[in-house]
């Protein structure tokens, strides 16, 4: 099969033929019609991540055909017993393991899911790692209620924008930031109620007077602009982080954080249950992942220029050829 | 009566006769036969709080006596119908409303509760903030298990070695951190495992090996060590923090946070119900506060003066005299 391999950390890609390895009997081959780009592979992809190794075929995200059936792949694997954590086992798909740039993905059958029926493969693709993050983070971590406000910061992202759509399902009044005017206007056509410039000095107090204060947020940055997260919410706001793309946060007031009694909770991925429930949640609602563009896998180094330049409003799907 | 007036954010103090007000109908007169301070005494003094105003009665402290019966008075007064956190009319003791500095206090009946027998009344009296907050925290926002690691950072201080005591009582193994070896070693004479210098630079990584893994860190300063906290905390940790002694918290890494999925909660003071089963908690492990100190409440700045340079370990109890 045909793969888009990793070869060193400057980096160098190769799109070339690799061969499967012999299957363990827990194993299945799917045959991948799409993948899609997760923030991970960028950073895998610097040499900016635990456990590198090369080559490897990156990719977390792939939808495609097993026995017939259409199916998405659960990236997150092993996480353990313990719902509340992931045990020491945990591996998400496409480092180690290989992963879903390929023509091919190996994985273990459990971590097999009917497609949702109303996606195409390509929006299937986009959906698995942003999916389950999104959904742990806003309905186990955030306890999100049918109405109550709910922020997403840095809206363009995978996670970010299905948050959106999931929100909305829920029930949630969703307010969004961004950098960019342009990416709020996107959201408020989505359903966000509306947005704010994170560029702006201290708008999180503005934000806290036009929204009435935020009661969950959602954030995958970090960095200096975190306390404006803590400035917008209510008392006993919850504030789920589950990336760290504006790298270390660097003044939080420990009075406001305990005077409002927050919760400023650390998420990533999710467990086996939280997978088949959201996958049980986007078929209910008849969630659509949003797509920003789509690549041939051999062209896959566009997307990994696009997304590291913060452009994508949605997922970075790659389209991937049948082995013939 | 008699009682120790802060005149001005200097501050001024003056022990002088002060004239009881009027009672409204579900207010009563205790009695005081003992105060203890709180750290908010001494912000309150420096004029470092919300909220001031001039002359005012501090302390949030106090037991005596009430119809001929021993008593206590819960100082977290208004705290609302929702469990979770306080509402709008929340106040403290002891700021705006006249506190416990004094001969005699007065409050509302319903935060009238019956001295736990085992202690003295200067025993009593160094409970219920410092108890009510340590009590919360572990138990409500913590979820402190019998037999996990509980970490108590700057050991010493009321709500700190209130925690220690309860967490014992609960079954947990403690650990301390300070800047003083001797307040380690009277921690580990108390029943605390072992304590940490947090003077020493990734004292946090040293302590996680040592101690296998913290479970429950709670923790009154913030400020540019609270990364340790982070570092010294298992999967799924709880860092429950009640104070910012130390200042802003300068330096998180979001993915520490995400990656263990830990819970940074704020917590402060509790709710009625906190307070109920934190007296019942005192006297079925008959617990007993430890006292740093006593002065005359006629010399109570000799208390501010202890409690601003943090040489205390313990409250700092003031002895009132009765009115004759």
């Amino acid at each position: 099969m045909k793969a888009y391999v990793l070869k060193d950390a400057k980096p160098t890609f190769s799109f070339e033929e690799v061969k499967l390895p012999m299957l363990k009997e827990s194993e299945v081959v799917v045959n991948l019609g799409a993948a899609a780009m997760n923030h991970r592979d960028v950073w895998i992809s610097k040499g900016m991540y635990a456990g590198l190794k090369y080559p490897v075929i990156l990719g977390s995200d792939g939808a495609g055909w097993l026995d017939g059936e259409e199916v998405i792949i659960n990236p997150g694997q092993g996480w353990g017993k313990n719902e509340s954590y992931h045990g020491k086992n945990f591996k998400i798909l496409g480092l180690p393991e290989n992963g879903t740039f390929a023509q091919q993905a190996i994985t273990e059958r459990k971590y097999i899911y009917t497609k949702p029926a109303h996606l195409t493969i390509k929006q299937a693709a986009a959906l698995p790692l942003a999916g389950l993050t999104a959904y742990r983070a806003l309905f186990k971590r955030g306890k999100l209620q049918n109405g109550e406000k709910l922020l997403i910061s840095g809206i363009g992202g995978g996670v970010a924008l299905i948050a959106l759509k999931f929100g909305l399902a829920a029930g949630a009044q969703v307010y969004v930031t961004s950098s960019e005017q342009e990416k709020i206007d996107k959201a408020i056509n989505l359903g966000a109620a509306g947005g704010f410039l994170y560029t702006l000095d201290n708008w999180g107090i503005a934000a806290l007077k036009e929204t009435g204060g935020i009661d969950v947020v959602i954030d995958g940055a970090g960095g200096n602009g975190f306390d404006q997260l803590i400035d917008v919410c209510n008392v006993g706001g919850r504030i789920i982080n589950y990336g760290g793309s504006a790298g270390k946060i660097t003044r939080i007031m420990p009075q406001k954080v305990f005077w409002k009694h927050l919760n400023i909770l650390g998420s990533t991925m999710g467990s086996d249950r939280d997978f088949e429930q959201m996958v049980s949640f986007v078929n209910t609602h008849r969630i659509v992942p949003i797509i920003d563009s789509v690549f041939e896998l051999k062209d896959a180094a566009l997307g990994f220029e696009r997304m590291d330049s913060a452009q994508q409003f949605g997922k970075i799907v790659f389209s991937i050829p049948p082995i013939v």
